[in-house]
């Protein structure tokens, strides 16, 4: 007798992810995830989000995880599926953003002779992963999947890859697993706490450096806290997963980052000791010729509170009540403000004063302004509340998808997109996405149709005076990318502004809109 | 004293390329690549084409290869930069084409620091390269340029990736290197071709596979000669890397593709004994659960003539010398016709009538066309001869690259780039280089708005109904993507047609301009 019909593998996991409740799946899938796509038709409480190139997928899981706190499933077509995905998984990887990529890939005999999309997925994926398995038995295929997951809720958030033969997914399926608890974090222990404590109080001056959970309102607050009583300065590293601020939080700057050494050198050099709390000792983005690759001086004390995956919270807590800060109302806080209008011709700083002005309360900013946004943080540090998120990984790219998943993460609040238009169209195929699940974000291009931080970084690395040759191959004016069609061609819609009147009118109708909106700012 | 100023790394490397007629470089540069973009600059007889999106540039080395013979080089920015272009990578590896990465790294002592970009490239190349070093030491860098073009033209052509730490190229290099020649090809021993001819000579009906080298004008015609003689049947494989076809050429059908095994299992179970010339036993793209993944019976009676790697034209001369075959007029020898003019609303079937009617001399086609495409041969086989170019590895998204190095590789001859609406979308930067570099491709976007190919291996795999949710996954039509406004963006001029009359109006536009011209044809 015919057993009853069980489910398949692909079944199983769906199932199991459900269960776990990672019940985002972005998705770009080919013919060997057929069986997953069918087992997602069948099985409801997951929502997929299509889209048409896998960078987008991958960096809509980081922005996802970066706002949620948990990870989103990606499906990938194979080899190559995953490795157009990579880049963006290098970027979560770096932010510790948690995610679990489903691969599809060959049935085990199939993968024997050497078809066209034969590849070497685990080797394409190692390098960008904490954790690679192949799932070899339909059976165990939820097992597998529930291993997956807790690997990706590992503290801070860690990038789990799991590949899916074909045959595993239509083989017969196990049971639904529950993933082991693992986002447990360690305390720091009472000694780290004391030693901080005297090394903050030891009379010289003492600079906090926060990064990942210290950046969260809670923390912050802790810092100012710790900062009233001692008299240390509070600064962040220079690219930040997540930062809480705005008015009635802390007003922090970041430590200048790519392409600009120097700047970097000069605020380290004010900071005296250094406390590390969630973050690592600074470094530059890139090496140069005549410049030092640490950020800070040899012979700098530090000392590390708490690293990215311990308790962050507790140890700030149990700091501040060593020193006896926990009553004290924290330093640095900023206050409502909204800077002044600006009005003429669009300038760098006049976009940070816009942004200033407009950027709506519980704003979710996603900054890949590069060169544009260096300095915009004093203008919108009296904005209302908002969270602001930049690239970790550097690789460029990373914005569009990442404001994908923040507006997936939280339907409820706006994403400001601020993007360049040449890290812009690395993964451009984002706006269909967008488009398609109506997405709250207002997209501002910045278009100075150049790779400038590119022409600052020739001279940087010691090329004087370059020849048209190498300036063209910096220039993306031959010919104007025209991001009002490029957007209209995926079904956002889009307006071009050349002055701050017309910028601070659209970014008027971006805002009140309820999707997605894009302004290609000329200047 | 001083010595006299020399060239620095990178130079040496330039010229190095130059030197070795590596004369074409596509690239996509960042910060730890100035020295290379300045030595670029510095350095006349290379020419440098700038993508906006590294699988753009990797695609683009493919097509050039292809067309030209030789490797191209790529410049690369760090891992991600690699990550992005390692798809298109795949597709040329799987296609034998030659090209030599070169990837910027961080200097070696600012890698130990875990800086944002810090990722491990070797490990990253590794999967989808037949060659990979970092070069450690500026004065010999030049010399592992040379091993890199050495590697990259081995028969039937490699990939090389070198990796550039920063220092490497701004310390002083040494001197400009001759590449040892690697093009040698093993000649097909004598006995071997005494079997094959015995073989072909048994009495029962034999089929030549042809691919790689054995698609040119010449060998084909050697193995027309052949079946004149001995009466088998000629075949190609279902993706080839360059076939020269047309009137005047031979009429030979591919084995059907992706998502067709039982038509792919019908045409080999007509082709009786099996020859191989640069060819492998065939099998299919996928595996699915109650097919074969060998396309052929496991008893078919199979002997290889020559590997790709090897002298195919010799062994096919050799061959025909044998069976007495030389002086034979070729069999299937194509004549000069254009099919009938198509009318009304636009189908498959009337679209391959319009591309036969319409495709000029010498044009390359590169077909990207996917389900659309599938029997495109019957009705183009008589037009003026041609390349056609097929995506080898899978990787969708080959398309748009491939037509920018053919193109560059062949300015004089107008590139047909046949490309699906959704396959378009992976690699859809390339309009702008097209547009940049005005290269004279009219570009075919075939609008059916959906992953048509994954609808039938829904079915395939066994997925029957499947509900909305399957559906949505595959479906590209919410919103449309408008490919004129995309197109238009990136400053390629476009049409939009939809029935057969606007179509045959609009080739012709476009094969008379000189220059980018994309058509998306809604059916």
């Amino acid at each position: 007798m015919k057993s009853e019909l069980k489910m398949n593998g692909a079944e199983s996991l769906v199932r199991t992810l459900v269960h776990n409740k990672v019940d985002v799946c972005f998705s770009n899938p080919g013919t060997s995830e057929m069986h997953f796509v069918g087992a997602l038709d069948k099985v409801t409480g997951i929502r997929c989000v299509l889209g048409l190139f896998e960078g987008v997928i991958t960096g809509a899981a980081d922005g996802y995880f970066r706002m949620s706190g948990k990870p989103a499933s990606t499906l990938l077509h194979l080899g190559p599926g995953l490795a157009n995905g990579l880049a963006s998984i290098h970027n979560a990887k770096k932010a510790n953003s948690g995610m679990v990529n489903i691969i599809g890939q060959h049935t085990l005999q199939h993968l024997e002779l050497e078809s066209p999309l034969t590849s070497d997925i685990e080797a394409i994926a190692k390098p960008m992963s904490h954790w690679v398995k192949t799932s070899k038995k339909s059976e165990e295929l939820s097992k597998d999947g529930a291993e997956a997951i807790e690997n990706a809720k590992k503290a801070p958030g860690q990038i789990s890859s799991l590949i899916l033969p074909a045959d595993t997914a239509w083989g017969e399926g196990g049971d639904i697993v529950k993933a082991k608890d693992s986002t447990y974090r360690t305390k720091v222990d009472k000694e780290t706490i004391q030693n901080i404590a005297k090394f903050l109080s030891n009379g010289k001056h003492s600079t906090l450096l926060l990064g990942g959970g210290a950046l969260t309102v809670e923390a912050t607050l802790l810092a100012g806290k710790i900062s009233r009583k001692t008299g240390c300065g509070i600064i962040t590293e220079a690219a930040n997963a997540r930062l809480s601020r705005g008015a009635g939080r802390l007003d922090m700057l970041r430590i200048p980052g790519a392409g600009v050494v120097d700047r970097a050198l000069a605020m380290l050099d004010k900071a005296g000791q250094l406390v590390l709390v969630g973050s690592k000792p600074p470094v530059a983005f890139f090496g140069y010729p005549d410049k030092p690759s640490l950020l800070y001086r040899e012979d700098t004390p530090i000392m590390s509170l708490a690293d990215v995956d311990e308790d962050i919270l507790s140890a700030l807590t149990d700091l501040a009540v060593e020193l006896g800060a926990i009553n004290e109302s924290p330093k640095f806080l900023a206050e409502y403000k909204r800077p002044e209008v600006p009005n003429g011709n669009i300038t760098k700083e006049k976009l940070a004063l816009a942004i200033g002005n407009k950027l709506p309360e519980n704003a979710i900013v996603v900054d890949e302004s590069v060169t544009t946004g260096r300095d915009f943080f004093p203008a919108t540090s009296g904005a209302p509340p908002h969270d602001w998120l930049n690239n970790r990984g550097g690789a460029i790219g990373y914005g569009m998808p990442v404001a994908i998943g923040a507006a997936v993460a939280c339907p409820d609040r706006k994403v400001v997109l601020l993007e360049g238009d040449g890290s812009g169209m690395y993964t451009v195929q984002s706006l269909w996405t967008m488009a398609r699940e109506n997405l709250d974000i207002t997209i501002l291009i910045f278009a100075n149709r150049t790779y400038e931080i590119l022409r600052g970084e020739l001279t940087n690395v010691g090329v004087q005076n370059p020849g048209p040759r190498a300036v063209d191959m910096l220039t993306l004016d031959r010919p104007y990318l025209d991001w009002v069609h490029i957007a209209k061609g995926m079904g956002v819609e889009a307006i071009k502004v050349n002055d701050c009147k017309k910028l601070l009118d659209a970014l008027d109708i971006g805002i009140k809109k309820n999707g997605p909106f894009l302004i290609e700012i000329i200047f």
